[in-house]
């Protein structure tokens, strides 16, 4: 981030007609989008752009999910249909969404599949979720993601996850990435019940040991609890930090990226955002680690980026406040009395 | 509410595209709004109107504000000439303001001062804010506005304020009708010092005092201890409910408002949500016994509308997830397994 342009916003933000502060949190925003953009007033955000990284998890054959795998694949053709939630907040709320299909157990359109890895991550369990040069190989198409997104004009980016049983590699992540035991980091999901949850959990657990094990390497940490999207999103929150591109974080499954992506580039976090905080518990913790602060709380636990655009309008507000409102000077209002 | 149209929003929500509350809190607005419109799913909001009652107060000139007065007239001016943190907000967000001067103490353009009631109202530490009959005047002001914006066709509303020390008088309303004490209730306002602040706790203790002994009677209260914007604004809200019109509160002075309103009509506030929490201590405890839950916290303490209009975009989210969602059934989307 500029350090001038964040100067020049905190000047600004100073002067313009309002107590001092009464902005609250919008004008810490303010400064932050003006240091991603190098440029004081921001510019309007124009093209918001959510990534949907969509993928199945062996691990939901072990029966940690409510809901059936080829829930996937079915959600992957709500989206491009436009009737999933993502879309419909895409659309209320001033985004376009793209879904990058790393690993969906299904036939998906050639536009989607194109970085696809392959059908289905390993059971993280008992087995990695990808070899090695499949999770480099995820990595590096997230990375390209982004790199397509940004060369395309892109101004914010939104990472997405779309798949049945991806919230537990999540918790599998941020449990080693925040050094958290298994009952920590283990939420509900999409609703389980308690003999699910029993499931789950001794799942999490015996893929934490795994993945424990390769804790210094972060490719191997997603080759071995992880999976392909997870990856792939990974590579993309750091190609948009190395793009000078903002992001706003989504829940629990973007937090477990976001965890490995700051291993392998500790200052992307300066690009990135907190959109939202989920009601998955991995979630807070990962969002400590990564010292982020969430900017709405709804209770949201659905995934898709959904959480992450709820937040894109106060993103606009603060921009918009800090490049249209007058200061004090320019429309002839008294400052505050002497003291 | 139409108890039909909820039911009708709730079982809509259980058959969407994605797990059974996973959108939180946007699944209740939904439901609240089908309620206020009567109608499941709920229309969009397609005209969403600001009204910012101003107003200046005798109390400023005892020294309970960072500001000079004259600011007020200032920022009238300000937020007609579309540059006024509420005007830039409403632009970005969707909606529209209007200023509706109820005792700025200077003229102001004719199609602003129609309602007005005087210039100032009185010092509340030591005489009344209005003579009983102005009170009135401005209450049922409040309520023709309400009228004409509803005529108007104005699907939600939010009531806004401007006016130099006007926390001061909302301070003394939410601690009279709250029962909590002035140092419970008084905040720092626009951003007072500690002299400024003592200045201030003794008028709201003396106006508190004062306002105390015709706690009985809602329209006395407004006369002792409130103010001509703040008696409009509460007459405002208790008519936008009769109209069946939901409405967005703002921050501490929209708070006290609404607690007069309470008191006026028990079941107005089953067509109000809180946008947002103000900094101001006084507007919990106002949020409190209105039995409200904030939609929004983000440190702001400004007023004008502007914390429940950065709550609009969840409303409207909430809208347009149950409106345009696809069904399980619709989208051939497998339910949960069978428990």
């Amino acid at each position: 981030p500029d350090e001038g342009a964040r100067t020049a916003a905190r000047e600004r933000q100073g002067a313009l007609i309002k107590p001092a502060g009464a902005l609250g949190r919008l004008e810490e925003l303010s400064v932050w989008l003006a240091g991603a953009q190098g440029a004081s007033p921001p510019r309007p955000l124009e093209r918001v752009r959510v990534v949907v990284f969509a993928g199945d998890h062996g691990i939901a054959r072990a029966g940690v999910s409510a809901y059936p795998p080829e829930v996937t694949a079915q959600m992957v053709a709500g989206i491009l249909a436009g009737s999933a939630a993502v879309s419909v907040l895409a659309r209320t709320l001033g985004a376009s969404v793209r879904v990058v299909d790393m690993a969906v157990d299904a036939d998906t359109p050639p536009e989607v599949s194109a970085h696809k890895v392959r059908r289905g991550s390993g059971r993280i369990d008992v087995e990695d979720a990808l070899t090695r040069g499949e999770a480099e190989a995820a990595f590096r198409a997230g990375m390209q993601v982004a790199d397509e997104e940004v060369d395309a004009g892109a101004d914010l980016l939104v990472p997405g996850d779309m798949g049945i049983g991806n919230t537990t590699p999540a918790a599998v992540l941020t449990g080693v990435l925040t050094a958290n035991d298994a009952a920590t980091v283990m939420g509900r999901g999409t609703g389980i019940d308690d003999r699910t949850w029993m499931v789950k959990c001794a799942a999490v657990r015996d893929a934490m040991r795994r993945t424990r094990a390769v804790l210094g390497d972060p490719v191997q940490v997603l080759a071995t609890g992880g999976g392909a999207d997870i990856a792939a999103m990974a590579g993309f929150l750091v190609q948009a930090a190395a793009r000078r591109t903002p992001v706003l974080l989504d829940g629990v499954v973007s937090g477990a990226a976001a965890l490995v992506g700051q291993r392998v580039s500790y200052r992307a976090v300066d690009w990135w955002q907190a959109g939202h905080l989920s009601t998955e518990p991995a979630h807070r913790k990962a969002l400590d680690r990564l010292s982020l602060v969430p900017l709405v709380d709804q209770g949201l636990r659905l995934g898709e980026g959904t959480g992450a655009l709820l937040a894109l309008p106060l993103l606009r507000a603060a921009q918009a406040t800090l490049a249209e409102m007058a200061t004090f000077e320019e429309a002839g209002v008294s400052g505050p009395a002497a003291g």
